[in-house]
């Protein structure tokens, strides 16, 4: 067994733990101006890379993803958050391809993160922690494919954050991308989108067991504040059809409203919920750390502020995706991609999913993407020589 | 002077604490069973009543608003909430018509409120305040009314949770008003608007200093988590547009970013001035019920479900405005009162008002609304016989 067959061997243990570390040699510049190392970078992976090393797709995690793509998550005991499209037969086929998953730098299931201990001072980073990009992120996650010994990926894909992954990798590593399918996402964050994220982080930060970004050192945790974040966010992931198709005013286990500040509605109760649930598998001063990323995110910025010229020659072949009643990353943002790439005569194609299901409709059972996904992979897969 | 005179005197003071005390000598009864009194309304009022008694315009207050409609508000120092709608020569024209604003039951600004003495305990009410609903309020209204000796309003107007008053105006006490204005309305709170007044309300719980309702008592505020749920409410007030077109994204007094959590950007620092600003006028458990009494409202609920049958036979003439760029009361909630005013036969009239300001609109400098506004006023005036 070769040192690689054993790293890829360890990797598809469906524990987090399994990880490889960077930046101890050499550190790694960041955009902020900092080189940092050595940090660790968790991952999973599905399937077999083949011989030729050409078939392995990279699925890049949204804000509060990770590396489990499908299965049962090993710390939340529910499926992976690409559970319907990563598998023997599905889009992203564990029979043909070779499908990476790795947690962002800065998160919190196995990659370093503001949790993980500083070795310069022996304790949390918490807020010491540098303030990464989605292009440091991205930075990482190169350093994960050539230690898999690939020099180009098959496909680099995801949703919402991890298509913003997508379109950093286009841009940065043109010659190690076949194609790149970034999926409800946008080459900038708008205003809306920051004051949203602002939001959650100034809930956060309000929480006295916050304790200025040191609650692990402190033994607390601002549960009530990161409760109150992900409860705002979720609302912004789907679409008030949807809620209103799944909740409307329907109140909950009672006939009448009790004239009281229970969860009357359910609605309510289920926020409330997505708001308990998530502290549980989600560390605060990652949430800071990835929306800041996530803010920062504007592409063309890069090139003078004209989005074609981040593209200019690209050998890529795109397609993307948005989803009509997406009202976070709305089609707007993807069509404006999608005539950068047009500018440059890129290789682009563009689906706009009808779906009411709001942005969460990446994760979600959308029978037009799957096909669309697959049909792409596919014809793709053929045109790379991938059996 | 007769004692109505000298009342109206009385509340022409810019001051809070002009208020009239109802529910003493026979209490009140509210939706949620309680009998409720004493309790104080405060209000102001502008231009003149005429002799007939004919002229009066009752503008009810969105969920933060008051009774302060124009002129320097006294505790604040701003201009009143519908400045450029108020006044000689506008819309609502203090020549002509007699306005009446009033604080809201459950408010902070004179009104008795959950931040008042319970009788019963001599201690703030806090969450031993009765859940209330906008029927209550207006409810509460009524008597006011009553008290000014007015038999008929000339018209009942108002924005948002304003508008939801004027549509239970209508319904409870048709034949108390000529004409009803409800401005960026809806006749009951969507799952998606509950949502986000649950994140308000779980991030002011969530807040130590909110001590169970019961800050008063310990000498504390919940600002930190007030000003969290004011900011979460805050972008939903605004478009998307708006929001781009005011801040995009442009940096704030910087050329850069700082790679840190200050507010890098305009519309971070917009947005935590505006939840700092509001905790220095606004009582939390205000927020609390008002918010709570929004969430309940469902007008069609009280003739099982049927809409049209709360306004059967009307004799109300109503006038509706929506904005196009409004997502939290979008068109499509003003156009299901207008189907059901239609169904039976109402005197009706709608403007969709083509603006990119979002919800807040109906605050802000509208031209066509203002004109249209103006003209169905005076219209209706002419026909009630108001010189």
């Amino acid at each position: 067994m070769t040192p690689l067959q054993k790293r890829l061997q360890d990797a598809q243990t469906p524990l987090p733990g399994h990880r490889v570390v960077f930046g101890q040699a050499r550190k790694m510049p960041l955009d902020c101006g900092i080189e940092f190392g050595p940090f660790a970078m968790a991952y999973q992976t599905y399937g077999k890379l083949n011989a030729a090393r050409s078939n392995a797709i990279l699925a890049c995690h949204a804000l509060t993803g990770d590396q489990f793509l499908t299965g049962e998550h090993p710390i939340t005991g529910k499926p992976g958050w690409w559970e319907q499209m990563v598998g023997p037969g599905r889009p992203l086929d564990t029979d043909r391809f070779f499908i990476i998953g790795a947690n962002v730098l800065g998160g919190c299931m196995g990659t370093t993160g503001p949790r993980d201990i500083d070795p310069a001072t022996g304790k949390p980073y918490g807020l010491g922690f540098p303030v990464i990009t989605i292009a440091d992120m991205v930075r990482a996650q190169k350093l994960l494919i050539e230690h898999l010994e690939i020099d180009q990926l098959f496909c680099v894909t995801g949703g919402s954050m991890g298509g913003m992954q997508v379109l950093q990798w286009a841009a940065t590593y043109p010659e190690s991308v076949f194609t790149a399918v970034p999926i409800a996402a946008a080459a900038r964050h708008s205003a809306q989108n920051i004051a949203f994220h602002e939001v959650g982080r100034q809930a956060i930060v309000a929480d006295p067991d916050w304790s200025n970004g040191d609650y692990l050192l402190h033994g607390r945790n601002p549960a009530r504040g990161l409760a109150v974040a992900r409860m705002a966010a979720h609302i912004t992931y789907l679409s008030e059809q949807a809620l209103h198709r799944k909740f409307g005013r329907s109140l909950q286990n009672r006939n009448r409203v009790t004239y009281g500040f229970d969860a009357d509605f359910q609605v309510e109760s289920y926020l409330r919920h997505q708001g308990s649930s998530f502290v549980d598998r989600f560390d605060a001063n990652s949430y800071l750390y990835i929306t800041r990323a996530m803010d920062y995110f504007d592409l063309a910025a890069e090139k003078g502020g004209i989005l074609a010229n981040v593209f200019r020659g690209t050998p890529v072949r795109f397609c993307l995706f948005s989803f009509t009643s997406d009202w976070l990353f709305p089609t707007r943002e993807s069509r404006a991609v999608v005539q950068a790439l047009n500018a440059v005569a890129a290789d682009v194609s563009f689906v706009e999913i009808e779906s009411d299901k709001g942005h969460d409709a990446f994760l979600l059972d959308e029978p037009e993407f799957e096909q669309t996904l697959r049909g792409f992979l596919n014809g793709s897969a053929e045109r790379r020589g991938i059996d």
